[in-house]
C-alpha cells in the first residue's frame, strides 16, 4: 500500500522538507501538498518539492498517514480547528513551529483522540523565506526537536523519528517547556538583539556617514533582523515569557561588559572576552553544524 | 629611486596590507617588514608578504618613506616611541589601528615635526588573526577611514590615499572623534553584543542540554567573540566613553523591544521587526561588501 505523506504550507520549511524526503528514494511514498496561494501552488509543482498539490486542505490530508504542517506559527491553530474532521484514524500529525508549548495545547484542543500529535522544530533555517529558496540539504546534519504529544503511541513517536532521519536530520526527543525555554536564548534573544541593534544604530542621526563604516562584523549581527517580520512576530507572541527573561539574563551579563569596560581594568577586560571566545570554541567544537 | 614602504606588524592585517600592495603591482617599491617574533618573522618570508624583513625595528623604518604601523592598538604607542628618533625627514606615518582618538595623541607625543602621520583603519577584517590568514583582497571595496594628524601636510594625505587605493579600498576622510564614535556603534558594540551573548547562554546551568539546539543563526551572532581577546581589550581601553554610551543606546532599543513582547501588542511587535527589517535593506543595498 502507498503511504502518503501530505505537507501543509509550502514555503522554505514545508519545501525543504518535500525535496529532502525525495531526495531520500522513499519508496511507495506519495508526497501531497497544499498552500493557500494558487501561486505558490504553481511554484511547488515547477520546483517538483512534492508529487502533486491538491486544491484544499481537507482534500490534502483526509487520506494522508502522516501530516507535516509547516505554514507560519499562528496559522498552525487555525489549520488544526480545519483539518480535525478530516484526518483519518491512526494518522501522525506534526509541525514545524519555532514554539512549542502554544502548539500542542491547540493540537490537544483541535485534534481527535484518534490521530496522534507529535511536534516538531527543525533546528535549521535561513533568514530568507519562500519556497524558491528551499533546499532538500537543509536540514542536513541538524538538530530536529520531537515533542510527542499527551498519549502519543510510542508506533507514532517512531514515526516521527523515522521521518526526521529521513530528510537527514538528528533527532532530539524534548519536553515543550524545555525547547521553548531553549530556543528563546539560542534562537529568539539573537533575533531580538539583532533588530534592536540595526535600530539602535540606523535611528542615529549620524547614520548616513557611520553606514560607511558598517562591514561584515555588524552585517553579520544583523542578519537575523532580515527574517520574515511576521515570523518573527509569531515567535515572539507564543514565547514571550522566556523571551522577556532571556533579554534580561542578557542585559545583566551586557551591564557587566560595560562596566569593566566603563572601569578599563585591562586584565578583567581581556579575561572576560578570553572566556567568551573559549565558550563559544567548546560550543563550534562539539555540536556546530559548520558551512 | 626606489621607493621603500616598511610595514611594522605582520599579524592578518600587516600581512595583507603586504600582499594587497605586491599585487597591485607597484613598480620601484621595496617592502620591508618587522615583526617581533622570530617565527612571525620566517612565516613572512615564505609567504613571501613582504620582500625582506628586517632584524630591528629602527632598521626596519630608517630608510622608509612610508611606515605603515599594524601591530595591537596598544603597541602602537610604544612603537611610536621607539621610531620617532630614526624616520627620515618627509616619512609619512600611518596605521590600521581599531581606535583613532588614542593613537592620534600618541603620534602628536612622540613623532618629530619632520614627519607627517595620517592614521588610518581598514573597515575590513575577520574573526581569525595572524599572518597565515592574511590575504591580498581583504580590503577590496571596503572602507578605509583616513585621520590627517595635526600638521599634516595635503602632500601626506594625498600619500596616504593613494596607498590606500592600491590595497583596492576607499579612502575616507574623517575626524578622530567621528571615526571613534561610529565604529563604538557597528563594529564594537556588535562586539560586546556577540560576547555577553555568549556568556549569558553558556553559563546557564541548561546549557550542556540547550547548546545541542545551538545553529547558524546563534553561531553568527557570536561569531565576533572570537577575535583575538587582547585586541578587543585594547578596542575597550582606548574607546571606552563612545562604547558605553552606544551600549546604553543599545540596552535601552533592546528594552523597548522587550516591552512590545511582553505586552504582546501583534501589530506593533510585526511593525518594529518590519523596520528593522527594511532598515538593515536600505543599509545593504546602499553600502554592504557582499560576499
Amino acid at each position: 500500500m502507498v503511504r502518503r505523506i501530505a505537507i501543509v504550507g509550502l514555503g522554505l520549511i514545508g519545501g525543504s522538507i518535500g525535496l529532502a524526503l525525495k531526495r531520500s528514494g522513499l519508496k511507495e511514498t506519495e508526497l501531497v501538498g497544499y498552500v493557500r496561494s494558487p501561486e505558490a501552488a504553481n511554484k511547488a509543482l515547477r520546483l517538483a518539492v512534492v508529487d502533486r498539490v491538491e486544491q484544499s486542505l481537507t482534500s490534502a490530508v483526509s487520506q494522508a498517514d502522516i501530516v507535516v504542517l509547516a505554514t507560519p506559527t499562528l496559522a498552525i491553530k487555525e489549520v488544526l480547528a480545519q483539518i480535525g474532521a478530516y484526518l483519518p484514524s491512526g494518522c501522525l500529525v506534526t509541525d514545524t513551529a519555532s514554539t512549542k508549548a502554544e502548539v500542542m495545547r491547540w493540537a490537544e484542543e483541535y485534534l481527535p483522540a484518534t490521530v496522534d500529535f507529535v511536534g516538531g522544530h527543525p533546528m535549521a533555517g535561513k533568514e530568507l523565506s519562500g519556497i524558491e529558496v528551499a533546499e532538500a540539504d537543509l536540514f542536513q546534519g541538524c538538530t530536529y526537536c520531537l515533542v510527542p504529544g499527551r498519549g502519543a503511541s510510542t508506533t507514532s513517536v517512531k514515526r516521527a523519528v523515522s521521518l526526521v532521519r529521513d530528510i537527514g536530520a538528528n533527532p532530539l526527543l524534548i519536553t515543550a517547556s524545555e525547547h521553548d525555554n531553549f530556543v528563546a536564548a539560542i534562537s529568539h534573544l539573537p533575533l531580538v538583539i539583532s533588530s534592536a541593534l540595526v535600530m539602535a544604530t540606523t535611528q542615529s542621526s549620524s547614520w548616513s556617514k557611520m553606514s560607511r563604516l558598517a562591514a561584515t562584523g555588524y552585517r553579520d549581527l544583523t542578519r537575523l533582523a532580515a527574517q520574515h517580520p511576521r515570523m518573527n512576530r509569531d515567535i515572539c507572541l507564543t514565547n514571550q515569557k522566556n523571551i522577556a527573561a532571556w533579554i534580561d539574563a542578557f542585559i545583566k551579563e551586557l551591564s557587566h561588559f560595560r562596566r569593566l569596560i566603563a572601569d578599563g581594568n585591562e586584565a578583567e577586560i581581556e579575561q572576560a572576552f578570553t572566556e567568551a571566545k573559549q565558550a563559544r570554541q567548546s560550543w563550534l567544537d562539539e555540536h556546530a553544524k559548520r558551512d
